[in-house]
């Protein structure tokens, strides 16, 4: 039997009772608590289970009380939406998504970027690196990763400054260029929320990943191209990444997402032990990105050659401890098709093609004004389409720097 | 006049009257609060200058209040640590700094690690890259960093676990190696604290340095070179790096150093605007690594290509927002002789030379059970000299993993 709520849920809403996403919402006037999405509202938790720790402007305490509490909390949930003997109790404590502000639903600690698609890493390798193999020779043996300013994680709907910056040398120039990003981009990817921390010199095994993650949320890794080329060498991205990166307001728990999971693409290596990976932690989500409404790509993440299992397992295997709200996102998410790729970078090809939109405007890189959304869908339990919402950001221009 | 404390302040002590860094500290059975070190004594500033926001487990409240803020505490404290009238009233807030424990003085929000030396960096340059030229084209325009982990910045004296990783496959194997880091190294840097955070979008000036910089402390920024080097390539250091990074307990506010300013070398290229700097903010520390209690290393701040003035407004040019706690380290301090150089990976050159302890053993990297002490000096007020204690941390050995 299909559950099924008795708050109205609309035809391809993206917030089923199979899915019963996290987030941080302020009501008009009121403080910001932890809610859960159902249809087209969100539920006060803190109302709904009178209990504190939903009163509170970021989910890091629920968070941090693990992987028992957390399938309690969504059992309980499930009752009070799907059993109607609750509705006059629960009632009081919905409201509408569209009338609340929703916040950035947990306290940045660490925020590591990934680099997990071989589709894109390929790609991009190719253009940064026309003179050597596009992999690197370590790519096919662990996930790369790095680590990304947590401090600019901003939640969806924030605007995004055109970031300053220096660029290479124009031929025949001494002095680096200088000015507005002229190669302004996005990452289409996938972030996962750490729940419970690990203890310094410690590693954590594969096996152990639904033990700390809790849960799953978009990201886009806005990124300047021109910055990025001109700084990466040798120590990796900084400032072309560090201005902002955009989260989706909503964490989807692991457990939403039990029938996505997927068996990740065959490995070309042999991989040391810690690496291994028994259960099937890819996830068939099915991701769109949107320019200023108009579908430009859908990047398949079941592509991705390293899982976030095996992600969490290296990086920590040197005895780096995790802390609650730790985010670590897939890194760009690209297919092996054109259409499926999840940058703008590789969708023009470096600046060379023009994407047309369907509007009759044309882009390679984004103009000030642009609106990026990326969604992405899932399937959930009962044949239900889990959604993971939209993380979406418009560009500002530039302020004026010397 | 020369100003003393009716502390007793012995002869060599690194915390006199015009240096009074702040740090962490927990008395026997009491909870952490913050306090001020007075020759052997720490004053506990909760106690003697009746104000809550000290009375705390981390700076970060106090940092957050401001520049002016910082002058008016810091005058109080000389005041009372001066005029023996205060005597009998302040006496009760002194511990004995040998009787309690120091904890880590502040909450790391970002962490960045720069690569300011050009010794250092021309060093590692030849050793990792020798192919190409030692300092990249970009080197001497802008600041080169990256983020670091934040959750595994530690407190000096905590013991430093050998990492397990991935390294460069040998001649002949398919497979990467992997195991206990066979090339543990340190790096001796100087940190600077953010007291006061900036607005997403709106770059920091040069000029600004003094209102966002609380103060400055020693890093130890321990490094796996075996697992760098095969990870690092595109995205830069990850797990070589992000095990732990250990930092002195005191911060010596800014003020304490307006005598050991200097000018930076000179530059060798016109800069950007944002990157000019009229006031001199390179820093005359020198600074000393021991290894098992030997010195090995004189490494001379004041050598320092980029001043932490210029990584303040690099780090922000593209809009990225500052926060209290926020955490940048100078790079490897590394002068132009052999003795000067601040990593075990540049004084064995690579692992080619012996470094002689005069216990008559030797090192290339670190071995377990080795224990390694960073300290610096710095001219101070009144011909005094100001120190910055030491950053300790000895190696323990590495947990197995497969």
């Amino acid at each position: 039997m299909t559950a099924k709520s008795w708050v109205p849920v609309p035809e391809g809403s993206h917030f089923p009772v199979q899915n019963l996403p996290y987030g941080v919402f302020a009501p008009p006037g009121a403080e910001p608590r932890v809610g859960v999405a159902i249809g087209e509202h969100v539920l006060d938790l803190a109302a709904a289970l009178d209990d504190d720790v939903f009163a509170r402007p970021s989910l890091n305490a629920f968070m941090a009380q693990g992987r028992e509490r957390w399938q309690q909390v969504r059992a309980a949930v499930t009752a009070l939406l799907t059993d109607e003997a609750h509705r006059a109790q629960v009632e009081p404590a919905l409201h509408r998504i569209a009338e609340v502000r929703l916040l950035l639903p947990f306290e940045v600690a660490d925020y590591v970027d990934f680099y997990a698609s071989e589709h894109h890493a390929t790609n991009i390798g190719r253009m940064f690196r026309p003179d050597s193999a596009a992999l690197t020779p370590n790519w096919k043996h662990l996930p790369i990763g790095y680590h990304g300013r947590a401090g600019t994680v901003v939640v969806s709907d924030t605007p995004v400054v055109r970031p300053n910056g220096q660029r290479q040398p124009v031929a025949g120039e001494d002095l680096p260029g200088f000015g507005p990003s002229l190669r302004l981009d996005i990452e289409a990817e996938v972030g996962f929320v750490v729940g419970v921390g690990s203890e310094l010199g410690t590693p954590v095994p594969v096996a152990d990943f639904e033990q700390h993650v809790f849960g799953v949320c978009l990201v886009n890794d806005w990124s300047a191209r021109d910055i990025q080329a001109w700084e990466y060498v040798p120590l990796g991205p900084f400032l072309g990444k560090s201005f902002a990166t955009s989260v989706s307001p909503w964490i989807v728990p692991l457990d939403a997402l039990a029938q996505a999971r997927t068996a990740p693409p065959a490995r070309d290596h042999e991989l040391r032990p810690y690496l291994r990976d028994d259960a099937d932690w890819g996830l068939d989500l099915a991701m769109e990105v949107r320019l200023n409404g108009h579908p430009v790509s859908r990047p398949p993440f079941a592509s991705m050659y390293w899982t976030a299992a095996q992600q969490l397992a290296h990086m920590t295997v040197n005895g780096a401890s995790l802390r609650t709200g730790d985010l670590y996102a897939s890194g760009t998410v690209s297919g092996p098709e054109a259409g499926q790729r999840g940058s703008l970078m590789e969708l023009s090809w470096g600046g060379r093609d023009k994407i047309a939109l369907p509007d009759g405007s044309v882009r390679t890189f984004l103009e000030d004004g642009d609106e990026v959304a990326i969604t992405a869908t899932a399937p959930g339990a009962d044949g239900t389409v889990i959604g993971f919402g939209s993380v979406t950001g418009r560009i500002r221009p530039a302020p004026e720097v010397r």
